[in-house]
């Protein structure tokens, strides 16, 4: 029986929570969370102890694995503290927001950078995973053009774009670890931003952005970015092989189809936001988190994926505020 | 160079009259109605003769060929002076609105009932067509269940359905050569009809019918027709054979789809009626039969054909009417 | 806490099993099947007893619902011994082979009859239910003309067809439920069978049928059926309105699509057969039934539904084996 | 009566030539290729005059308009030779190689410039111009970011690349121009570009490259662009706007979908290249042409508009060989 710790018991420690009841030989330990409230709302849905500093979870021997939710500023701390005290982590993405933490972070981690996960949730999303191993059977030859579209429904309030690190850091971030999970290093990053909210532009973030990457071996991706989209979450990828093209299209809640006067074979709206989309992606990342202690050895997504990830992110920050292509 | 003559100077004149002009080695030289207003607007719009006796057109032995669209109950008439004066033939369905003219115009015909050519445009239909020769090919292996849904976009009006001859052999008729054109001769009709406008219902004839059909080697077919249809004009045929199934889908007017909050890939409404969706297949009809009268041989579809498909209106007609399935 | 036995520790036993598993405040107490080997298999799985003999479970005052997959000749018997020792029921398709059992079965249940459900699962399945609650809305208009394909992927063995009371009974039974649950009452059956396999015709029974159905208040309904179908299991419902049509589609394993030389916008194929298709729809069938039990009222669908779907099976076989219209 | 002459006998000389024989009050009166072969071949099929030398074209006051389809380095000598002659003119793009050129060529016109019309067929690619119109009407709200997906099916061979200019004049400029058609005027340049293909690579070009812009009102836009695409002519759009998305997809010769036991939905694949993809476009582009003589007034797309093109063409090679972002 493996015990698990969660750390922040907000709306992710909430859905990792809900993944580990669902499985054999796991369970819920401790929770953790400097809010009470939040902490004891959560200890109580799942009835177990909660606790409001992290060193309790750190030095309770009996736990084997944290699940890190805190918010990004902590993350690096909390990996390392979690990993010294013995522990398997799994910790939200990005897992700072500077390039230097994160990559002192993977020093002092070593070999232990392989084990650790980043919570890159779309890599475990059943269709995108089965376009990733279908690509791998080589169903389209050899990947050529990866393009990656990715809105979300309604941006975040304006405190959360404060403190978020810019679109890059906080939204671009998973694309970043699509597009390495699909063409691996990238050698050159390519961005430009604007604004169609003057809300988030007075903030000096941008709102809209692309950026085209290349990879070491000369692989395109293009990653297309809104934080609105009036349909709804907006979640696709394209991989274009040399032999044709696997696409995996948007999520409806059903497959029930509409014709009337003025429209045909209309579908009803795409699922709303991540939550909802990516239920049975955060469900099998966990479950493959679980899966990676049992096993042994790197885990998909690692500290250093998540470490590269950030370092592309700051490349398209700078790309995009300076004009510049940026080689890395 | 051959000449046309074009016998009802009406709606589907005007198709016909259409596709004779984009053909080399052919030309428009007569146009024939009774009302000389039709008959004056069709020959002036192609700068030609016109007359309103129809044997002036069978009287000129410049004519080669006569394209018919009169009313039904001259179908036959027209069909054997024409024969008779040596001319090739063209005409809409159905050939006669009663089994027994219809029967008398094949027997009179003799073996030229396989050339005389009856306008079942929807055999030339694209989308069908190459249904078809897919069929035909082999690509779904033998053919075990045809479903033909065929609905109007609106009923006609009331002095329309008057003089029709019922659902089944102004409209149906359609299906009824289609059914026979994928499974060949039918053993047993079994129909039921309903309706949703009273105003119809009060006229003696349905506006919604289903018909089941079994061949004679045990195939199956089913028939759905509405004579009304708010989404516009459903025309939709999926063969289902041993090894799979093709499916002819609706067309719309462009392959644009969109997406907002409440609808996803959804295309605009059908193309509203048969002028429209069948425009490619009237001219391919009206190119066959051209080609039928270089090449000579048996027709698709025939008089022959044409009576088939009324003797199975008919017999819908008696099933639908009188509770019972009807074998022939 | 409810306390659930089940009654058969096949296939479907296991289903229901899983579904109990997920849900809180109920509890699988007990497993019952004469064949010892699976009643144990079962059991062990879920760590509870098991008995051989029925009447255990009757006697048993601590169990409070019985979920019945036994063979279908047991049906009526176990129902009734359940409900007489106080305990809710839910029981699979079909109620029974004969109507006339079926029959003594709802009247000896009498007001209970609207309380024991029949496992009529595809009234579950998310995309059939939105449909029919998108219906319910007045999305469409009132409702004109249902179609229903159902077509299994490949047949069951010789051995099953000849115990299975025929396809009617067997495996349209499904699709008459649905189109009672969409059109209500039926007032007209006629039905038309034919067998792609002769294996099947040897036994007297049907592989390949197409019902038409009316209702009491004129709307149309067809069902198109197979035992065998090349792409998968065919499950589709398309619902024509006044003012538009809503259509059910099949299910895929994912939302990929496919390009190439050859073909466009493919999907892989459907998913294969009802354990997988209809996971959901059993799913949610058992807490439909759980909540029945804490709420109370009628369920959906009930015993009676349960003889009403077997009465349209019962006048189907007539029908297709006597070729005539049978009048309800 | 318009009399046209085409300069140029090559491939889009007879896709003009077709175009101009389906109008009323317009003929094709003469044909002007140096190659002897060519202009015979094209003046044969049409029965009309032919020429060797453009200045017969230029000096015959008979003649009202020409096409011209000479290659790419002749286009402004015989725009300016025409249009000083009097002619009315439409050229196929690019306007030039270089933009010193075109820019004289421009200067030269003068007002003129808005009236002579470049061969940016799709614009009146019905699918485009359908999403375009809507997206006028408001139907997804202010345009924000614009995706071009513009893949060839084959590599053009060797010696076309040599003097093509290369892939940023040679085929990104149709995808420019389609920009500027939705965006307006552009601010910025942002291009990458790699190789698939070794054979281009060693003539200098590039085969796949992506190109990212900004409009000076800051909306974004990407193209996407391969020499090569297994799956034939990859030529779509997606326009997401405040309040929604339209996408233009693919086309394929027919509606027909197949299932089989490895694919659903599959549609047959799309059309393989510009002459039958394009078709309409072209016949609606010489239309165009054809009105806007008879109207006056400035056309869609003008010289300007080719001249603007090659601009964003000139700046993206240099975007992309010097790997920086290039303002205009």
């Amino acid at each position: 029986m493996i015990r698990i710790a969660i750390i922040g018991a907000g709306r992710i420690g909430h859905v990792h929570a809900r993944a580990v009841r669902g499985r054999n030989n796991v369970t819920l330990a401790l929770v953790c969370d400097p809010f009470e409230q939040n902490a004891r709302a959560l200890a109580e849905e799942y009835d177990v102890n909660y606790c409001l500093d992290t060193d309790e979870v750190f030095d309770d021997s009996t736990i084997d694995a944290v699940v890190i939710g805190s918010p990004t500023q902590f993350h690096v701390d909390h990996i390392l503290k979690a990993v010294n005290s013995g522990k398997r982590v799994m910790c939200e993405k990005p897992i700072a927001l500077d390039v230097e933490s994160a990559k002192r972070c993977i020093n002092e981690l070593g070999d232990c950078a392989d084990q650790v996960m980043m919570g890159f949730n779309r890599r475990f999303a059943p269709t995108f995973s089965a376009l990733k191993s279908r690509l791998d059977d080589g169903e389209i030859g050899s990947l050529q053009q990866l393009t990656v579209i990715s809105r979300d429904p309604a941006a975040p309030p304006a405190s959360y774009i404060a403190g978020s690190g810019g679109i890059f850091k906080d939204m671009t971030i998973h694309d970043f670890d699509m597009v390495r999970h699909f063409l691996g290093d990238i050698a050159e990053v390519n961005a430009v931003g604007t604004n169609a909210s003057s809300e988030i532009a007075k903030q000096g973030d941008f709102d809209q952005v692309i950026v085209t990457l290349k990879s070491r071996d000369g692989k395109l991706a293009t990653i297309i970015n809104s934080r609105t989209c009036a349909f709804g979450y907006d979640q696709r990828i394209e991989a274009f092989g040399a032999a044709g093209m696997l696409s995996a299209d948007n999520l409806t809640e059903t497959a029930v189809r509409k014709a009337t006067s003025t429209q045909t074979e209309a579908k009803t709206a795409i699922m709303d936001f991540f939550l909802e989309r990516y239920e049975d992606a955060y469900r099998i990342e966990l479950e493959t988190f679980l899966d990676s202690i049992a096993i042994g050895g790197a885990v998909s997504s690692s500290a250093r994926d998540g470490y590269e990830a950030l370092v592309l992110a700051d490349a398209a920050t700078h790309s995009a505020k300076e004009h510049r292509v940026v080689a890395l």
